[in-house]
């Protein structure tokens, strides 16, 4: 069965448009198709740029391709500026808020070539008040979240490409959740001028793809860094899985998938182990806590100040938490956070990745909440980078992800290895919803596969 | 004879106000006088907002004192956005660009009950280009920048607190040139939400003030700590004169100016030394450089893609080189940065404050340029706190300023210092011109002063 356009990969989509074997106009009519079937169930868009991005994509129609994503349409988290379009970050006080400029990311996309399709839905200045966006697979779960909007339109085939933050997990949560391919990068990695600022020890700019490829192709035109561009799938020597502290809340279906996913691995030559850390982590959940609070407080005191009868019951409490917490509780915790960095180092220096839950299981039913950040957070804290690569569905037909992580700035070695371990493990590329062909596997018991030799590349 | 209202102190106005002794509004109309009178030939401001600010002076006048700022106005660097005011970076793409809401330090200052007087001229995007500002003492000289509106302002009597950032030397560099205390808080330590971004590496908002007493209690209102508000004056125990690997950019009567302060110092009992950096450090001017380039290129992307031609050639040639810089140097840049934070550890551990010169000498001739941050540029990329002090006035009659530099998150201790420090020293609180009492002295031949004891606060 063919693919529809509106699945092709971002990388194919490049490709035939630079070929001449695909107009932009084609694939970003498709997509807008595709989201006025599907949108009214999902909602994850704040604002789709209809007009703007079908006018964009005949311009890149009419000219040599250059970039590499040139007609490539891209959505954007809602708290991220784009020129001339709405940023209303998920809150009453920005409805309707015009953006002058382009955020600095969303400049460097452009540089490659790509068109903004539209806003997506994000939590309250991507924090935890959720909108309205449901999951693309079961309407009655939540998505994730903050970048709710983000990870459910490329999951349902709406957008081959999209961007979000993590401050806790807001990343790596909803790509889980939804079966695609989360990526947060190293902190600083991206450019995070003109996204909306919630806690700045932490904020992240990160990403959505339906593959690894994908994924690191739109982090090179994000960086302009072509040693982004044409990463080749890598075995990694080593990996240990980390459980962590807080590993009573991984559940069963979660647990079992990290399993399977360390037999597989082991049987096609990698160093599997496990690793505890080091009893100081034990205080990090807190520590990540008590910064985000007493930074968020600071960043949205403008908000706090003159309509705080606009923001949730729940982002006041964390303002006032924030603003009530004494300067050394504050101070301990970003002393705490270095000495865990240190730590890590030496974590870190045994194995090529680390390998931990990406959610306590699937998607959580209700839209009340995004679910836990519970396994995010320590990565975020320590601004390692982070992939979560789709699994299995889980007990309830959700999708379960795993999250890897690498060493300081080592990026590119993570996107590599995760090349490989994706076509190791191949989930299909994304469970499918909406009408869509290919119904998702459920989770399927430990497999031995062949050991030794590399998979070969989807 | 009697200071004038201009130049009374941040500390005496705030407590005059709520002591129902001084009004708001008088002060503002002092300050509004003298800018009146001086701003043809300082330059100082990029936007004054005579009506917001009186209006804003005569509702504090209104109601009880609340907040450590109560009625006492601030001047913010053009950079950062004052909701309702223009904030114009320096650059015609901006001319007349109204900010929407206020970055989070000016939230949080107006928390403290400050109120905001206006807009500092900045050079280009916080970068090279200068702005038409003058030094206060002579016109003829630069008062340095970027930030130089905040600068000249503080140091002419025009407002007595003002806001910088520091990515290179941009606030210790001006203040240091025009007299003032110049403070640039650890990384991080007062929230950047809402200042244009230049590299976001080393991005750092700063102060200006007459005095480390003022620094400090405007530090506690932009942070929203009162840790930061009643800081006791301290004696360090060891100071370190610390060269560095540019110490042959450092002229004359500034290196007798450091040797007058470390002989003081010794004199009054702290234990002095000089200390030679590993030679990892020679490194740092070139790395700090890479990374400031290489992040510049992709905040500043939008107004390089759409408005080049309305950039100085200065800032593009930085933004292209940035664009074409290979990822490896700029990943050896940050890795030889935490090389270098390690081992500045190790030298921090042995002492309480380095000195260092806070630039070559006196402020240069010419507007052209705001002159050079070579002795700035290694303390911004390591993220330590820094201040610089008056000293002495040099040959060509414009200031010397010391510059101390504390260990990670020591901003406290270093104020403590630093409050002693300035009364050891003895520099009259502020040079003065355009018609003000007081002449500012020529440096001393070093003296050697009472030992052991704590020189009283002034």
């Amino acid at each position: 069965m063919t693919e529809p356009l509106h699945r092709m990969s971002a990388r194919a989509a490049a490709q035939a448009i630079a070929a001449g074997s695909l107009r932009s106009q084609a694939l970003v009519e498709a997509l807008l198709a595709r989201i006025a079937e599907r949108e009214p169930v999902v909602q994850a868009w704040a604002h789709v740029d209809h007009e703007g991005v079908l006018r964009a994509a005949r311009e890149a129609d009419s000219r040599p391709a250059s970039g590499l994503l040139h007609g490539v349409p891209i959505g954007w988290k809602d708290v991220i500026d784009c020129a001339g379009l709405p940023t209303g970050c998920g809150s009453p006080i920005y409805r309707g808020h015009l953006a002058a400029i382009d955020a600095g990311a969303v400049a460097m996309s452009r540089r490659a070539g790509a068109l903004v399709l539209g806003k997506t839905v994000t939590a309250e200045f991507a924090a935890s008040q959720p909108g309205p966006t449901t999951h693309p697979l079961n309407p009655a779960h939540t998505p994730g979240g903050s970048s709710s909007g983000s990870a459910a339109a490329v999951a349902d085939g709406m957008v081959p490409l999209a961007i979000g933050t993590q401050t806790g997990g807001s990343v790596i949560r909803p790509a889980s959740f939804c079966g695609i391919v989360g990526f947060k990068p190293s902190y600083g990695l991206v450019n995070r001028y003109g996204a909306k600022q919630l806690a700045d020890s932490f904020d992240t700019v990160g990403t959505f793809a339906r593959s690894v490829d994908d994924t690191a192709l739109l982090v090179a035109a994000l960086t302009g860094r072509d040693d982004f561009a044409g990463l080749t799938p890598t075995r990694p020597a080593r990996v240990a899985l980390c459980r962590g502290s807080d590993w009573a809340e991984a559940e069963e279906p979660m647990r079992a998938a990290l399993d399977q996913a360390m037999a597989r691995l082991s049987a096609a030559g990698a160093r599997v182990s496990t690793l505890e850390l080091p009893p100081l982590f034990a205080g990090m959940t807190e520590a990540h806590k008590r910064i985000e609070y007493f930074e968020l407080a600071r960043a949205l005191q403008h908000e706090y100040r003159t309509q705080r009868d606009q923001l949730s019951a729940a982002l006041v409490s964390r303002i006032e938490t924030g603003l009530a917490m004494q300067p050394s509780d504050y101070e301990g915790a970003l002393a705490l956070r270095e000495n865990a960095r240190r730590a890590m180092a030496d974590v870190l220096a045994g194995v090529d990745l680390l390998l931990a839950p990406a959610a306590p299981g699937e998607a959580p039913q209700g839209l009340r909440s995004t679910g836990k950040a519970t396994f995010n957070r320590l990565w975020t804290a320590l601004g390692l980078p982070a992939i979560t690569l789709p699994h299995s569905l889980g007990p309830n037909g959700l999708p379960l992800g795993l999250q890897f992580i690498a060493g300081p700035r080592r990026d590119a070695a993570l996107l590599a290895h995760a090349g490989w371990i994706e076509a190791l493990l191949a989930f299909p590329r994304h469970p499918r919803a909406g009408g869509d062909p290919d119904s998702p596997r459920r989770a399927a018991p430990p497999e031995t596969g062949s050991p030794g030799c590399p998979p070969a590349r989807a």
